[in-house]
């Protein structure tokens, strides 16, 4: 049987998502804590590669087993195993060949910015501390550029390898409360730092650095040096996927 | 020259205010951080002995200092001796008589319950995680109960040593959003676990086994062991002292 888990994650005391060697990842977290509850050495799929420090709200993972544990006792099962960083909000019977990435139709993420003169003790590990003074409205205008079916390799970390580079955004939000600038984006899916070099995007729209219409050109254009910088990773929540 | 620091802290990784041997606690790092600035070794004064694990909004510390730092810049001056869970906002200079405990005319203090079947991986720190299903109505009509001047001596953890334990509470507000319980307590003092005790006994009339039309008894008996638990210390936030 093929379980999806629904889970939220703060990342600030993980190397990301994937496994790797040189420090504890969501997935070997979440691998130990279903072997302890069934015995079972499985290999946990995840909707994302989330880096270090990012967070997420609705992740979805998957992972096939023949535990009789109920399904609706495997979330508090499961979290007993977890750190309370990580929480299994539900659990459900999903198709043998459901895919958390390739069956997704879209995904959202969000980004936060503190736009304020000092820090925010409670929200250093939430949102991208940023002192200078940023236009929001110069930074909605950005967004709208971004809109619709793009080739977004201007807006990708170098040293990825995708078939193709072209994404459709479906929507994506810049709004302001008190001292925090959110930014949320729907798309179809999205390349390796894709939302953050977007951020960093439009913060430079923010500063005057980057003007609103140039966003078409440097779509165009496919390189990387136009684009703004890439984001700080503790400002970015993957919100859902949606299948 | 008296200096007044209005900070805020994370007080997670912190054992409380008030140094102390075998961990890190604020006033040291605070008192670190002067000396980092000016080369005097200070003692630093706070507003209140906030226990480990407990946050401030607007705190209020004071130390007498002969540095020339102009007080503009005393908070980046600071803050660039702090970690970024203690930040710095603003700086004044006081009367020389100025006592952040005994100047002070009222103190509020919040408390957050998470009232939701899951944690969640972003308010472990910041709240008080409760699975049971709390009735917010019987929470403020017992909340009414507290208002005014009373001997809070059911209220004080024991071992405490003051003059009187007598205190008036202002206002005491109880709300609610989404899976989130507040409780607002203004006072013009506290004792020692005073809104830890008054959130536990708030909680177990939401759970209907402390009737709101008993807590003026309890307040009458003076005994501790018939108010409710003491609350965890990560849902506590200092708000501010007025003066």
């Amino acid at each position: 049987m093929r379980i999806a888990l629904t889970l939220m994650y703060d990342g600030t005391d993980y190397h990301g998502f994937q496994r790797q060697k040189n420090g504890i990842t969501i997935q070997e977290a979440l691998e130990n804590a279903v072997y302890k509850m069934t015995g079972e050495k499985v290999c946990v799929l995840g909707c994302g590669r989330t880096d270090a420090g990012v967070h997420a709200k609705r992740y979805t993972a998957v992972f096939d087993t023949n535990s009789a544990v109920p399904l609706d006792k495997m979330p508090i099962a499961l979290n007993t195993h977890l750190k309370d960083d990580i929480r299994i909000i539900s659990a459900k019977a999903v198709d043998d060949d459901f895919h958390p990435v390739f069956s997704a139709k879209r995904k959202t993420y969000s980004y936060r910015i503190l736009n304020a003169e000092i820090n925010n003790a409670f929200e250093r590990r939430y949102a991208w501390f940023y002192p200078q003074k940023l236009d929001v409205e110069l930074m909605k205008k950005a967004a709208e550029n971004f809109l619709g079916e793009h080739d977004f390799s201007a807006f990708m970390a170098s040293g990825s390898n995708v078939s193709t580079t072209v994404r459709t955004i479906y929507s994506l939000n810049v709004t302001k409360e008190n001292d925090i600038i959110k930014i949320e984006i729907t798309a179809n899916g999205f390349l390796y730092n894709m939302v953050r070099i977007i951020t960093g995007t439009l913060v430079y729209a923010g500063i005057g650095k980057i003007k609103p219409e140039e966003i078409k050109d440097i779509l165009k254009s496919g390189n990387r040096t136009l684009a703004g910088i890439t984001a700080p990773p503790q400002g970015l929540f993957l919100e859902r996927a949606t299948y």
